[in-house]
């Protein structure tokens, strides 16, 4: 589990509490509801008709992997590559049907079991890539919605301050009354730009990020994957794909 | 029918209506036909500055598409072009003729009829690209309308709350007016600020949406007319569709 | 000619006056002979800045083309090559010389003239994409001018209005000014806005509509005289050039 | 000389000056060194953290680019070009050596100089492509360096202002301070917006410009030279290269 | 080292301190600790959500490297190339592994090793662009960090204003205090507006720099050592390198 999304949410709230106490400001004075449903109600409203029903019941599952994921292990992806090209090499690519268990990665699995069948390379590259394309094309229909969020909310919160505004304006008799309207007006912007900011904004990037390194260790067992296929030298595999790795890191000590 | 546009703009309408009605407002104070006449009027001169007029009249059909519309059954589209390998490994491709009046997609009937008719292969990819292309074109037509009122509506909006601050500056002999001067001032930004964030960009977000969904189940059907066309087993291209689908779908349950 | 983009205009022209009108505000307040040289001033010398002297005077005739331009009939110009391919098939390439004088297309002429010398296919290929991407570069150049002119027109208008804030703060023994002052600095800011969102926007939009419009067409020719040269049957000439087509066309009804 | 930049310059002096007489404002409350400071030294600053020192001397020479440019003369251009080709064609490539003095374009030279040596067509093409990415990526740089002058003037202006606000409204025991205050603390948003919008962003879309005019030239010479070194008709070559003018441009007028 | 960085930093920092004191303010009104907080944990907190846990501890490297770098000496790395393609051309590839010592840049080692080891040029070539990519990759995970802190600067910045205008407009009965209520607000947007225009993005720009320096130095090695590889006479290879170069570079001055 990736703590840092939580840790980082906590964070943002525990800031924007800690800084009204010390402020010296009345919690309260920062909690409207209307605002609330304004804003929220806002980006809900716009999502909707920005994306069909369906989509609206992927966003748990969006949010959930923003906190619950687990880094690529790159150099024991190599490891598990290179011992596969071992295996090929010796006792034959049929030998690998045996191995197919012991690996818990679904798109390895899917590439050596094609080539175990005897698959053609062209075959075997062409489905693995249109598996990487319709994940890629998942995966960005999961971070437009949490990017949609970041767009509207602030949109949102601003309609709802000028709507404060003019009911304020329209309403000047008594003056005493004009900065706590204003007070009023000003919470749906500080709400949308807090949701945008401290929470949908940063969960597209981590989104971004995510799939970005899933997208590079899917190059990689394609990669591996194509060369075991056309049988090549294990040795000359892991120089491919060590290519890969950052020059600090080593198959050999995370792999240990 | 895809509920969640016409849901999402009766909810926008809502929170307005009711963040009024809760914040003590009167609804007239929202209302100024002026204003409605800047903002809306500017949108509709802006883009019939943008395109020529005959693109205005294909506006309707646009929003029309917004809110119907429905989802692509991917799974059940690659159901059908796989039984039609079937059928044309085992009767050839000549049996497909006869199956062309079950099928209401006409781009599956455009891609069958050539390949009966015995048109070369690169005949038929070119022929299907080029619809494809020619859609694709004719759906950024549709968005960049969507995308021009969304732009140009905060714009007017702002145009016109500078008219009226210029106007209310200008006469500020009573005081007791500049509060409603500026009230009504605002407007013209709320205006366009809604019908930016409510409306148009939201609808834009969704024509990209089924675009990128259209788009996308074309290129299922052309890599099935391909495969059908050469003769392909039907089991390699149920193979090679079945990436195009969600791990978490499966043809046999959405097609039982 | 199309209108659309002279009733835009007069349309946020109308509007402008209208409202003053309707508000009730003096035409005159919206008038300021300096504020108009500094925003109009501005953009021409950011624009002088930005290109070289020689294309400023391609401006005028760029704005001509936004007013004055008719579309593209598409089924007419495909009825067009398809009738140039069943010359050619019917009576050889060589017939179609006589054919040159009926065409009042260029880029058909320069194309249906190289295949007539008997010009190879890639070097009449060659020719006819070099003519589009020159007269593509040309249409981006014109393009530019509007887009930069609706980039620097609210830049200029919001230094024009610093300005006038920054006297006006600096004179204000005369409270009583302080609104008369403020609203002649906004009108700088008001000037900029319209100029931009009502005139020089949208034109770069048009043009932009425009241009894909004229490469879409030259495409269709190019792959046209394409099939010509090369002897192919005239029906699928004409199939492949119709996929270019909306499905709601046809080129009976409009060639009829 | 491209007189443009320094007539747009002198224009955008003019005007702002002129404004400030028109509107009786004395010139010298636009003036304020501590803002020119915080304005001028936080775009330098800016500029040192985001290039390596050394390109900061190439800043004097890219401006003086934006002053100092003549435009390019495609027709001679491709006259040159076709007069080579002849040459070539009747007297042999060696032929063009005793003709090298003639030209006075670089570009020109290297490639009929490797023509005349007899390098390999593939060698040819790869040394002038990379030459032409090569002038590329530095007209990216020198462009780059204008960017970011335009995109911190204002940054730093809207920094000096924040800075004056909370200066003067920390210190508001005499009211009729705050009017000189304000007018003090906008004037490095006023200098930040001049210096950005009439300088530097100007200057990076006219060598934007210039680059694009350059490579374009380029790309004809390059087209040029392999046309004669692979021995082509000056006939061909002709019409090949004239594509690239514009069709109210021709070679003999120009030429003449 | 390249000491613009430290010297555009201190600089913006002596600006600073500079306009306050010339402009008679407090130094201690410009220094808010809770202020601090909400602006600097708040771009913490984004970057942590942003970004996975161990991407963090990449920072300070990151950092370091925008302060700790020194270009890149092209015509130095040339000349060691053509010196190696000399030995090559001379002495076979056999006699480059002697010299591998003498080089001290790893991605010239990794080819030059992988050439004597006799590998295959579409491998050497496959393993090379491998490693440029995979370094491309980690710099654009390096680079993104700044862009984030960069942009969520600002925007913590205005949630701390809008939170410090809502507790001093809730706030008003003693109307004195409402400048210097004001003037705390705003020190978020000032901190917000100099951490991300004065550090963060200025750095972000010269990784961006850096990187396309490194990026043209490996492209460089990469099509030596394919030259070397494949034998080329040393003279054409400097000829293809020498491209690179700007006009007024030279080989041998720079080198001698």
């Amino acid at each position: 589990m990736d703590i840092a999304t939580l840790v980082g949410l906590i964070m943002v709230v525990a800031l924007m509490v800690g800084s009204i106490i010390v402020g010296g400001g009345s919690f309260m004075a920062f909690v409207d509801v209307p605002s609330i449903l304004v804003v929220v109600g806002g980006c809900i409203a716009a999502v909707l008709m920005c994306f069909p029903l369906k989509r609206m019941f992927v966003t748990p599952l969006v949010c959930k992997k923003v906190f619950l994921n687990k880094g690529q292990d790159i150099p024991a992806l190599i490891q598990t590559l290179v011992g596969l090209a071992e295996t090929a090499r010796r006792e034959g690519l049929l030998a690998l049907e045996a191995r197919l268990d012991e690996i818990d990665n679904d798109f390895i699995k899917l590439g050596i079991q094609m080539a175990v069948d005897g698959s053609q390379p062209e075959v075997i590259e062409d489905v693995l890539r249109s598996a990487m394309e319709s994940l890629s094309s998942r995966h960005a229909d999961g971070k437009a919605i949490m990017d949609q969020l970041g767009r509207f909310a602030p949109a949102f919160g601003m309609i709802g301050t000028l709507m404060g505004l003019i009911m304020m304006l329209g309403n000047m008799s008594d003056p005493s009354n004009i900065g706590a309207g204003m007070a009023v007006a000003l919470i749906t912007t500080l709400y949308g730009a807090i949701i945008s900011n401290g929470m949908f904004l940063p969960f597209s990037e981590k989104l971004a990020y995510l799939h970005k390194q899933e997208m590079r260790s899917m190059d990689i067992i394609l990669r591996g994957i194509m060369a075991i296929q056309s049988g090549e030298n294990p040795r000359v595999v892991e120089q491919k794909l060590k290519t890969f790795l950052a020059p600090n890191q080593s198959l050999r000590s995370e792999a240990a």
